[in-house]
């Protein structure tokens, strides 16, 4: 379903191009300071706007429309709530029958049977994930110092990341990217036995973001052509730090304190303006489809603040959980 | 927690050294046949014998102890208890306060205060696995004619596999591999929005088997480094049939039809024959640390069968529960 | 937490003098024909006028957000908005530090550390069941021809209802009630072996609108004091049709096809015009309050819509549960 | 499904006449000390051999197969399985098509398309309950110094038990009884808003003990005939202590540190010695149906155990789910 999470639980909604986009956070501990201005560097960077992102400018604009007093969270469900602006009737129906490459406009047409909201993706877009930046907006604040970072690493297979872009944009093709994520002062301990490990639920959360086609921590795909005695990490403190860290801070499942790193693969945007093959579902004829408007010619420039939120709504959900625990011991 | 999913609801218990380990399964349907004998194939794959795998050899007799009843299921939940045979008290004690590097050691005795049955792993052990394998079985039937096959796809970075395993036996050390995962007849529209796509449930529980970290759908990393035009699969068919398979068989987190496709990397087995540097909690000082023993040099080579049982887990709670919403559209 | 619901998820936030109230429903199946005027009926029905409930009129109009697209559910999460009006800054300041008997004050306040919204109860309103009538008309066309019909049976202990509030609006006290409610046209089956049977499921979702004490099913209390040959329903046909029906339609927590019965008992409404005595939180002095301001006389008359709306919920759920095991003895 | 609890999670499994029934705990802290003998108690006041039990005798000896090292639990799943001993092939079998009234036949048969194990009630027999009391024994020890007791009030509408079950047995009919608990030394602030009130969360755990046809909290029904100047509990100290306790302890579905009250109606033991009709479902003919055999006569003087187990267990997880909130306070 659209909900996440075991005690801070992420719940988001909307459509593209219907009444509004946003998300509740169920589980929020009471006393989190919470103001307006909290939103704004995160929805900056989320933000089109720069070389390689759609010129289209939305207001994005956060309502906090439950949860919060006095410039607090209250312990209630939190819901933030974006309206969308610029919902005049674009003509998408001629879309209904004519899936789009690489979108999600065939499988949501089986799926619900024709009953979706097809414009601009609907409940599919990217635009879902506004509602996932704000409860990261939070989460990041309750797990205050740990700290998250991600960041492009490279773009079109290439380092140079302006570069490749300026050469994507002239062609009119789209490119794909590649994002490194990175989590600081983590609590050794969190992560649960078996099916909740920490890579379990944050490759569940990451896979969510729409776009990302693979997920690796610490040496990832290169582990599997190494030796034991090149990908063991040696202990070499009592508080777990390891010399190297081939695991990514991840044991059996569990952190165990040093630097939590993991990167995410991201697919090239679908949406391109050079013509692709497709098929009319009503008709049954080949179609040839050139997507027009603006889109991101590489949509992993503003997927870093993405990954960032949704990696903070596990370790903060990770958090609470590891609390019950610990009490036990203490008494 | 130690449970997965929504309807086909699975949940492992056990340790390594302890009494039993075992798997309870919530939900599934009744009158799936199953007897005795449907479990002894994938049994024996999972097993270790061949080279590259620990000699070391045990029964892994499956005792079905509700839940079926005249060779079906009931619809009550299904517990499969493998009992340990081989508890005796092998001295484990003496690696209670000197983690070996890799392994959950660490991180368990942190998490739970020292309370962990520490012995060959408890219940972080890859024994676990047993259960997996087991409600595989059941899944694989639920499925049918979804049909799921792993194989190896490389070990320590090479193709010729025997050769590898043999140069890797010889030095003492262990290597990781790269499985390949294949779904198919998989029906069109399985998968849900956002937090529970096809990728992020999958994912979820590949993560879960020990020794996984990288998983990628598709073309993977690999597509961070196409274009648009490369990577986008053109519809060629009113079902869904792509020219291309890019994108593993998803679209927007939910099944196209074509044929799912899947790699995980697994990394080196982490014990290892060459001594190694760890520390010892209590003291402090740093310990130089040979595991003795017989281990799997490449335990890549057990693992396409327990991804198999992972991944017919998963597509058979997605099948479930894309029955309840078909139904509506019927009336 | 604030959400219920296996498949058909019923999430609701909000507080009383926020900026909102409101409901998301997850897993409602595409292709339910939705109209502004469909709720229209039920929310007169819970709304405040008549004879022993609050003057106080409140507009209670529902937005719908998103997951509804040309008049029909998409298969995306439904919200429904209700925007609080009457926000003006009335002074509850003074509540603070002096819980009301009977209300969520003094719980809540230790709940949430203080942080809670207090204003008119804050997140424990009354006003939060607005959400769940807006469900309860979405499941009510879900489960149809399942229908729900719940009634008031009695108030202050007497079924003549008119006079009893008469009694009680002259007193300046307030008075409880009991409401029945039935479900016809119940398929056969529905519910689930042990921790979800009907009775379990049901008495959650019951017991969380504010102000019920209590719920039995058939017989109920009654049963307690009767004999087996008097209580036992003799089946008199196949379909599953019995004499009696003390059981209430349900048997090993499995509805028989039997009408379902059951009766809840509404506690009299906390709020009175009677002074009444309490301690300040932080003088630790005892107070005496009168609570001014217009109050429900008889907060159970405007209880059974709510009760039909929960039931709804709570069918849709089984029902949609149910549809899954179906499938398989089909093929 | 067999699962309940969001922390401390208890899942059974198991049918009366097959392999056997247990119970796997999940989520359980690590640390909690466990022995064999900490069973015999609960164990011995859930056994039959008084009067008005069946004289029936069986070992339920629990063995624990998972989760405990050293004497204690280690945060691990806890696996307590008893092996049905008496498994002889009793013939059911001509009960397959004469649903017995008042028990689970008719709807199980239903439900799961005849592939339900049917002997002696199958996976709705009482005999499940062994599984609750044994996760209670462990339940209780984590919330202590809270202390659950529960006890016979009244039976077939007496409080003279004695010679309500010499009558009862003397006609060859069941009766049914009341039973009431009481939770002392209970924190303040457990519970959680909304849907998983107190009252919420326990009326679903004892309603999914069989024969339980009705819950009130406090004055309960009796609350539905009260003024709120009569019902409204003042308080009486800072604490929370209030002069009465009609509200059973829970406020705004919250507990408010006062003892916790509730009741619970047990319907009569539905089998029976004197004659009743049913039908038979491949025929359609209506038969006679005698239930031979040993009975209890009144199986609410069982009960009182398994609602003590009930409540630990759910009291022992809302402990848990507050223990989150409460750090973010004091820091």
């Amino acid at each position: 379903m659209n909900s996440f999470g075991k005690l801070f639980r992420t719940s988001i909604f909307g459509e593209s191009h219907g009444e509004s986009v946003g998300v509740v956070i169920d589980g929020c501990p009471a006393g989190v300071p919470l103001n307006q201005s909290d939103f704004t560097a995160d929805f900056a960077r989320r933000k089109s706007g720069s070389k390689g992102t759609t010129p289209r400018q939305e207001p994005d604009k956060p309502r906090v429309m439950s949860g919060v007093f006095n410039g607090h969270t209250t312990g209630a469900p939190v819901m933030i709530l974006f309206e969308n602006t610029d919902t005049r009737s674009r003509d998408y129906r001629h879309l209904v029958d004519v899936p789009r490459p690489g979108h999600a406009d065939f499988t949501s047409r089986q799926k619900f049977g024709g009953f979706q909201d097809y414009r601009g993706g609907g409940h599919f877009s990217g635009r879902l994930t506004l509602g996932l930046v704000a409860a990261g907006v939070i989460a990041k604040k309750l797990i205050d110092p740990m700290h998250v970072n991600a960041a492009v690493l490279e773009v079109g297979g290439s380092a140079d990341i302006e570069a490749a872009i300026d050469r994507a944009v002239a062609s009119g093709d789209s490119i794909g990217g590649i994002i490194e994520c990175r989590v600081n002062n983590v609590p050794v301990a969190l992560g649960e036995p078996f099916f909740d490990s920490v890579e379990s639920v944050l490759s569940h959360m990451i896979f969510s973001i729409p776009a990302i086609k693979g997920v690796e921590f610490g040496s990832g795909f290169r582990a599997a052509s190494m030796t034991g005695s090149e990908h063991n990490d040696n202990f070499i403190a009592t508080d777990g730090t390891t010399g190297t860290n081939h695991a990514g801070g991840i044991n059996g499942g569990i952190t165990n304190g040093n630097e939590m790193v993991f990167r995410v693969a991201v697919k090239p945007t679908s949406s391109i303006h050079l013509p692709q093959h497709t098929i009319n579902m009503k008709s049954g004829d080949m179609e040839s489809l050139a997507i027009e408007g603006r889109h991101d010619t590489c949509i992993a420039l503003r997927v870093p603040v993405v990954v960032e939120a949704a990696t903070a709504i596990v370790m903060a959900d990770f958090m609470l959980r590891a609390q019950q625990a610990g009490r036990i011991f203490e008494n």
